[in-house]
């Protein structure tokens, strides 16, 4: 608490890392890359798990768990995927003291040693379409590592089904990419652009992948979650076949889709300030925390007593609440650590207010006194569950608003450099450019297309590199 | 469904290995000694974690995420621990394409790592008790394994937590093994012994071991969980001291528990017969089957809506249900699929249990045809939360009278040594030997002592191997 956090305007970079340090959401592991989840940052992403897992299995979804080793040789199978892969992986090549007689990859994800058993688990129509999921660890060796948003261990759900047809799949893949905007935008509070990616930009090994992207407060991209459409590559590199109705053997089709802790990493970059983090109530591990304000016993006692009333009312509409009845610590210094940690709203019940039948409401979203709140005592609880949505909603409008005024609609490659050399934003322009296009504008300008949105404005352009004219308009930024 | 499944008197390995492979709770992975865990074997997990979880935090725990790799060097500063474990390892020696410059072991279990990141967050006794929890998974390389039994990578949770005191510590480790016994007999309806590791069976590192012991139905006991009271041994090789309230530095005392995927496995024995799994209906995935019974188009009509509104009323007293309203299947059929898949209750509805305003309930703890229920559809559903009740109780009574009818009192060494070669069951004796004896004796009839029962006689006795008087008792037994 003595620390300072840097200002947001000052070191944006060094910003986040000491909310993240400071709320121990996470820490530096002693393996280069790696990181320890905390107490605090693991609650968040329990309940991130929580809400997808929900929406997965409403779905129809099954979750499931697959080995984490990987034999070399299925690694080598789909030519795009190893070519994407391999170079990232941590491999074992000792086991239980003795050198093995085929090294191990440790997974940066897992479509190959699931469809090695696909294989055994398909054989006619009636066993499709599969719709399972894990919740694992994965590994992808990074050379840049930042806390949460990208490390070289890391948490995440993989979906991966096997479908009788493309459209099956196509629809799955599209299902997925619904799942994951009505998250972000309804649970994280985050507004998303979703779409496709390029052909560059796709996951290695997939027909064409779905994603949705973020604006952070540094007006960069983020990419929140993926969804692949992997047509009949791996089912063809696993010699994954079905008999159809017709008794007609034919290739599976398949998808896979995922998120990850780098959702923790998205939600504090999102919402924060410089008093540290602030999280959207449906994802707050604490919602409430009561601060009782005594000077004395006989004042603990009336305080903690109102603070314990107030808890249980709003125990009962499900809020999750904590009292801070703690005595080393002053009221002020326990506002700016419940501030530190995010707690969307504090509740302060002193003598005072107590004799006067009221509590003190003050809003994480809006830190400003004068945007304290007075409740009756008895309506507290049902004025704050008001308070909570209240201030859920605010965070994704004013994310949104944030957003919307930092899209610029870019007619020329110039203002597009322009734009992101000033890292002004993101850029939506007119694209019928190549995959060397794109490559030429990142070395350029370090930004890359991060998506071609599913809403198009359906107008004709100017492609702003080939001058081509076209209909497709893409989002251009500097991602995370 | 075409597949038999083996019966236990004929091969009780065999009829496990079937009830796990045909009822698709798990399949052998490519790796040797993996396994996958496929939906229905996963969803079981999915039931323990939740209850535990949930106990766990009540008692003020909290989950975190420790990295996966831990260096090698960490594994080599508790003498005992590296001893014990580093045999077993798989060990990363290359990443991002490169040899490391040390070598990454693959968690076996995480103290080491945990420990490296307590020196850092623990000062002062007001940084104590650290109460963590976390769920992942861990590999340890076995040259013989059973699928859920003993497997290379098995997902756990482990309890890591640190204390002021000897007596926190102590208690700590005892609370645990509580919820471990209650979890066993409350939620698996299996009745263990807890008690206390002899020297030689503890935990590689701890001071003493606790333990809840099973017995499955081939008689051999199954270690379920166990809770190690760490003494200050990884506070010292790790240096993690901190100033009490006097200011004087202290060495931290640790605990650290565990339960494993092995739990499903136990779950199988415990309770399945040769008709296939056998599910408590506290831990069952699906708890009703609800099976439509028509011959045409009209009669399905009524009978799935009367299963629907069936499932509406049981849904609402939180009973998980499905309806196998397939055509493709005959009810027959249907009614040895679910037998095999182990759902507790299954209800039959045909068009002349509709005219007589009844349904027709099967319990699969009992499944003889004589066993079926009739109940009157409006009080079908609390007449099948009693049921499901019953059954729970009734598991877990059948599997205690089987358990005490095969423990046996033993006096002297030759009557141990024949009990275990018979393979008749527990033996029950006084013991007072060292851990040369207990070698021997492992030697010699391939039991071991499983624990010392908190539960003693508090007579006095003669020990089976030594003759010497004492009034400790221990069980013995052949054990997985």
């Amino acid at each position: 608490m003595a620390e300072r956090i840097t200002k947001r305007a000052d070191d944006y970079a060094q910003w986040y890392l000491d909310v993240v340090l400071q709320a121990q959401l996470a820490d530096y592991a002693p393996v280069k890359g790696c990181m320890i989840i905390r107490p605090n940052g693991y609650a968040i992403w329990e309940n991130i798990q929580k809400a997808l897992d929900g929406m997965f299995k409403d779905t129809g979804h099954v979750n499931a768990y697959f080995p984490l080793f990987i034999p070399e040789s299925f690694m080598m199978k789909e030519k795009e995927h190893v070519e994407g892969f391999s170079p990232e992986c941590a491999v074992v090549t000792h086991g239980g003291g003795k050198k093995l007689e085929e090294n191990l990859y440790v997974r940066p994800t897992s479509e190959t040693i699931i469809w090695s058993m696909y294989k055994k688990w398909i054989h006619s129509y009636r066993d499709l379409p599969i719709l399972i999921n894990q919740w694992a660890n994965v590994v992808r060796w990074e050379m840049r590592t930042r806390l949460f948003l990208r490390t070289t261990e890391f948490l995440w759900q993989e979906g991966h089904t096997a479908h009788a047809t493309y459209e099956e799949a196509e629809q799955e893949a599209l299902k997925i990419l619904e799942i994951y905007r009505h998250f972000a935008e309804d649970y994280m509070a985050i507004p998303v652009f979703h779409g496709k990616k390029t052909e560059s930009e796709k996951f290695a090994g997939a027909l064409h992948t779905y994603c949705i992207e973020a604006m952070m407060q540094d007006k960069k991209a983020l990419q929140a979650g993926t969804s692949h459409n992997l047509g009949q590559n791996f089912a063809k590199a696993f010699e994954v076949q079905f008999q159809d109705e017709k008794s007609d053997l034919q290739y599976v089709w398949a998808t896979s889709w995922g998120v990850s802790t780098r959702l923790v990493g998205a939600l504090i970059m999102a919402h924060s300030d410089d008093n540290g983090l602030v999280l959207p109530p449906k994802l707050a591990p604490t919602q409430v925390v009561i601060v009782p304000i005594f000077k004395d016993v006989d004042e603990k006692t009336q305080t903690v007593e109102a603070a314990q009333k107030l808890k249980a009312a709003l125990s009962a509409e499900s809020v999750r609440v904590h009292i801070d009845d703690r005595d080393q610590y002053r009221p002020g210094w326990k506002f700016n650590e419940w501030e530190l940690k995010g707690i969307p709203v504090r509740v302060e019940i002193g003598p005072k207010d107590l004799a006067a039948g009221n509590v003190v409401c003050a809003r994480r979203d809006k830190p400003d006194r004068s945007e304290k709140v007075t409740m009756a005592m008895g309506g507290a609880a049902s004025g704050i569950v008001k308070l909570l949505a209240d201030i859920q909603k605010n965070l994704y409008d004013r994310a949104k608003l944030f957003r919307d005024a930092n899209i610029f609609d870019v007619e020329n490659y110039d203002r597009l450099k322009e734009l992101m050399e000033k890292e002004e934003g993101f850029a939506r322009c007119f694209w019928a450019g190549s995959s060397e296009d794109e490559a030429r504008i990142k070395d350029e300008t370090k930004a890359t297309i991060r998506c071609i949105p599913v809403d198009q404005s359906g107008t004709e352009g100017v492609c702003i590199f080939t001058g081509k004219k076209t209909t497709t308009q893409v989002l251009f930024a500097k991602a995370y």
